[in-house]
């Protein structure tokens, strides 16, 4: 058995999966919103000891526990620094480390989404392809190229497409810079939008549905109700995020031209194969060879996916 | 001996080259503005018997030819279809075989900017690198990712790095697209606008310069006059230009994260380290890993890169 958590800026996700990869049992938390590294390193381990509960167990009897996280991830040592949507999470904090001497096992961390997409290229909506582009909807929006079930990782940082610059003197965006893809489809900036904006009294229905939902943040979840209830302003903010998520992928495209685009995340998969039509629709009138547009899949493994794909950097 | 033609929208550089890979003769003829496929062949005929009248020989007696072509080459076939910088040429033409039957040597024919980064990967400015971004501005703009001497292509298309969205609703490009780096660099946009803007009656010497040197379009040497005069219109499309191009190669970066990227084309080369510095500066500010950018260098074969690099396609 192995441990899997999927840390994100909303919720931390816990499995714990059998040899064949299969979820023997689950758990999840929302992320703390103040704090530090520390108080998430706790929480995770929360969660990790309700997932092996569930599948019978505790964490210390596990293989291992493989950690897909945010922000800078040092692979080889297991700290992480600058993880923007994590609380006071800048400086490089032993995560690895602090959940190893924990619970006792080997703890592997990588990077969130390449960890996820490298789940999808071996187990989900991948499996077809040579080569895809992993996109990542949610707080934020990741990437990553995989060629022959291998990430391209460049000189360590490749699949930022979240920011790709999309509109030159454009929004700002998370990272401090203007016009990322980010900027616009990121879940993270889209709340500080409709924040402002409802501040500016533009009627939505999104905070209302927020709280009758019992969220202090507009999870994709509460994004997906405003959309059922035909929320006109929700709807005009998941428009423009799609035409930069769009734009962004096409231009991806033109550059690398792979086989296929698999779309994830929070968002990504909440807004599930009408997300998907949606964005390849917006990807069409920017692709420079337009008579052969990629594929375009939603990730197969779903809101487990990331969890999942991180327990398999764990030793089995 | 072999040749080499560098099939541009302006001009036709033709050279043959020894074993040594050096120049043993060269010629350049203007690129027809009229006419068809039939006219540029016999054009760059023509440039090919001067260039090797010049090395004292005839392009009879060369091993082979090979030609750097825009549009889109078929490299098994030799044919070249929708190439929008040279005249009425949208259907395939079988241009490899017109110049091996006329000359009867052997004609190999490959993209016009995936040939001369492969030169500078071999040659020139890419050697250090094991992954670079060739930035190719001239006319258009185009691009292609090296990895380890060899060109990434992808599904075949890849290296379009000029149709990477840069602005969201933006300028109206030359393929027909709304927003892409080549709607505000490719000289053939440039001198549109200008056009249009001289007719609106903004001032400007660019035009009075083009007739002062014989010339009927906005060649990079007439933008380099302009510039040294400090004509301020020219300046800021420049400029602007240069914007599109640090947005598009930053994007790039994002998403591929290569060591290098390297600039040729004949504005490119034209402007030269300046240039350089100038794209270098402008990608800065969209970096996501901005504490070790890329390096940023002019490519090295010149003026007669793209001729060599397609001579080396031909049989020795």
């Amino acid at each position: 058995m192995r441990g899997g958590i999927d840390l994100g800026g909303t919720k931390i996700q816990a499995v714990v999966i059998d040899e064949s990869d299969s979820v023997a049992g689950q758990a999840r938390r929302s992320t703390p919103r103040d704090g530090g590294p520390a108080d998430v390193a706790d929480a995770i381990a929360e969660a990790l000891e309700e997932a092996a509960k569930a599948a019978g167990g505790t964490p210390a009897a596990l293989t291992g526990i493989g950690v897909g996280s945010p922000g800078t991830v040092n692979e080889a040592t297991g700290t992480v620094a600058n993880a923007r949507n994590l609380p006071n999470w800048t400086n490089p904090f032993p995560l690895g480390e602090t959940l190893a001497s924990r619970f006792g096992v080997p703890v592997r961390v990588g990077n969130d989404v390449g960890t996820a997409v490298e789940g999808e290229a071996v187990l989900g909506a991948g499996r077809p392809f040579r080569t895809f582009l992993g996109l990542w909807w949610g707080t934020g929006v990741g990437g990553a190229i995989m060629v022959e079930k291998h990430r391209w990782l460049g000189r360590g940082a490749a699949g930022e497409i979240g920011h790709m610059v999309i509109k030159l003197g454009g929004a700002r965006c998370t990272c401090g810079r203007r016009g990322c893809v980010e900027a616009y489809a990121g879940r993270a900036a889209m709340e500080r939008k409709a924040r402002r904006d409802q501040k500016r009294g533009v009627e939505t229905r999104l905070f209302a549905l927020m709280e009758e939902h019992g969220h202090d943040q507009l999870t994709s979840s509460v994004w997906q109700h405003a959309l059922d209830e035909h929320d006109a302003y929700a709807e005009k903010l998941i428009e423009r995020a799609i035409g930069a998520l769009g734009a962004g992928a096409a231009s991806a495209l033109n550059l690398i031209d792979v086989e296929a685009v698999v779309v994830g995340g929070g968002l990504g998969t909440r807004l599930g194969e009408t997300g998907v039509a949606r964005i390849r629709e917006a990807m069409l009138p920017h692709l420079f060879v337009d008579d052969r547009p990629p594929e375009v899949r939603l990730s197969e493994l779903g809101d487990l996916g990331g969890a999942i794909s991180a327990a398999r950097l764990a030793p089995a």
